[in-house]
């Protein structure tokens, strides 16, 4: 989380950018990037509260339970750290003594609205019953959206180390397999290759890529099948998110041709990525792309901002209308079902840039089908 | 999830139980458990909610994204699946829709508001003033600490794949390499042995084990260090969390004395597992064993119920008053920091039987402190 530390005047620009006396980021995203410390527990254990607190006119404070106290005070850029001790305090009580500490018990606090539950939301009313408690979950998120160059590095990395572990576990992946050994091919490449664990590994093969995240199984593809699948890997808070389709073999007609199209719908939506189109924009430039090819569309979302969290505002689909700006970094990820029923799916990354964007990913997909067993400058 | 299709009647009295007219599992973990489906999405995708709606008198409701139906409808014992459209729909509406047409816009509803985000319990309540909303998170919870033999059964299967695993790769592993290389032979291993996924893998060496959560890193431990790891797998909805703690070779004194001593700590605490015992018993147990040979005691709690949610109710803790019934599983894990500060953990599984417990990982760590780079039985 170095890029935080020197990052630290954006940060305590917070409250005045929302209107606030304090701001309190506390969901796991926006913990993690405001308090520049990436703590495992406060995703996986959620009662175990996190707060990176930044006040007006004043020093910020983290407040972690007291087990994590020693690696907060390695990685954050936050030297003023409380703990509480699980179990015997509320972590909310704490979060109240550093407002009132700070002559905050009647201001206007800005927190997480959007995680924070709602039990913990009526402590913390009674406990700061003239505090007015507003939402910041996006003022957060808006910030986070944009990312510096540090920031697109971390996660330029964490792409193409999925990426490079996709390449090699389907060229190693072979017809007889289970659907469990291809699947467990990729996701421990890229741990080997670096990622801390992964995320998620959606896989599947025929008639199973009907269902968007199907787990893979021990089902054992067949000649001429599509194997489709979305996986993830965690880098600290930054991820992965990348999906690939391939033929196990002699793929037919309506496969290749169906793969083709996606490619070049995906391609086109990708174009349409530069700053100062609108979200929607791309969701419409991928929804064209499809109708013109007579492809069914049925996507909510064509795609979605990426970094700390899996899908960040803004989301690419019809009404949002935030205007892309340089250093904001978007998965693009069309999906289809050809006239059998068959999903195909292929998701990239890309940062936008001065003129346009730039891909993440080390490149797009063939334009041809892809089938397993092979590397790709073979097929 | 096979399991809860033999324990409908179970979940289907859980309204009665919680004395609400519907109750509703929103939480990720409670979800899982009462709609009998594994949705990832749920989990990773916060916004994407999925409700399981169990009302008095009337059949039960399933409530998800679009996206997800497909899955729900292979996996879920619940027959009436009703799906909102992302972005488009907010997913509390497809909630209020299903209780107005059960005629509950006036009713008593019992939904997980330790986990429902305060702007959707805000919506909740806008869309249905007429309702009285209570918090059901904890009988749910109740209900998931008590597990059928078809999910231990599950827990168990994944805990000896988790222990297998880090018994190989500790054989396997060699002075000279990184923590890193060393954290990734447990993961991948687990992966390859059937595990979907990693769920965490805390791994540190040397002075970096004073840290409790610390991830591996590019650090080579040096000979006569303590090495330290706590990992977890995911099973579909279950779970893995075992720790163990490990020599780099030639152990000191202090340290062949520490670990020993955490051994028969641990072994205390575990005898005190039983029907009958308030799980506070197994925290003093553990207290004292740490007391009685005076090594320093620092621990919140020292274990927890495990299963689908990492921390299960009842944590093993001091004021934790539920009394431990047959089929309650509970990891046992003594933590505690030798006199230079250095840490040692050891975490194993049980479950509470008729007339005691039954381990459910392997076996015990051996009693004096394992090296690494040897097979365990030729220490």
């Amino acid at each position: 989380m170095q890029s935080n530390k020197q990052s630290n005047e954006k940060l305590l620009s917070l409250p005045e950018l929302a209107g606030v006396d304090a701001l309190v980021a506390m969901s796991p995203e926006n913990f993690s990037y405001v308090g520049g410390t990436f703590v495992l527990t406060v995703e996986l254990l959620r009662p175990r509260h996190g707060y990176a607190i930044v006040a007006k006119d004043s020093d910020p404070v983290l407040v972690v339970c007291s087990i994590e106290t020693s690696l907060v005070q390695e990685e954050s850029w936050i030297d003023d750290i409380r703990s509480y001790t699980e179990f015997k305090d509320n972590p909310i009580d704490a979060l109240v003594s550093v407002l009132k500490e700070k002559g905050l018990a009647a201001g206007k606090i800005g927190i997480d609205l959007s995680y924070l539950p709602y039990n913990s939301y009526a402590l913390l009313v009674d406990r700061l019953p003239d505090a007015e408690i507003v939402d910041t979950t996006d003022v957060v998120a808006a910030m986070r959206g944009v990312k510096t160059g540090d920031e697109v590095a971390k996660i330029e990395s964490a792409t193409q180390i999925t990426h490079t572990s996709v390449i090699d576990a389907m060229a190693a992946s072979r017809l007889g397999e289970t659907e469990k050994t291809m699947a467990d091919r990729i996701v421990t490449g890229l741990i080997e290759r670096g990622a801390e664990g992964s995320l998620f590994g959606v896989f599947s093969s025929g008639e199973r890529t009907r269902m968007p995240h199907a787990l893979p199984t021990d089902r054992v593809p067949e000649r001429s099948e599509i194997i489709r699948f979305d996986v993830g890997g965690r880098f600290g808070p930054w991820k992965s998110d990348f999906a690939r389709t391939y033929s196990t073999g002699d793929p037919t007609e309506t496969q290749r041709d169906f793969y083709r199209n996606l490619r070049e719908v995906q391609e086109e939506a990708i174009e349409s990525v530069k700053p100062g189109a609108r979200a929607e924009d791309v969701f419409f430039a991928c929804r064209e792309g499809f109708e013109k090819r007579k492809m069914g569309f049925h996507m909510p979302h064509v795609g979605h901002g990426f970094g700390i969290e899996l899908h960040e505002d803004p989301m690419l689909r019809p009404g949002e209308k935030t205007v892309l700006k340089e250093g904001m970094v978007f998965n693009i990820e069309p999906f289809g079902f050809d006239k059998s029923g068959i999903g195909y799916h292929l998701e990239d990354l890309v940062v936008v840039t001065e003129s346009g964007n730039r891909l993440l990913t080390l490149g797009l997909a063939p334009t041809e089908i892809p089938v397993i067993g092979k590397p790709l400058d073979q097929q």
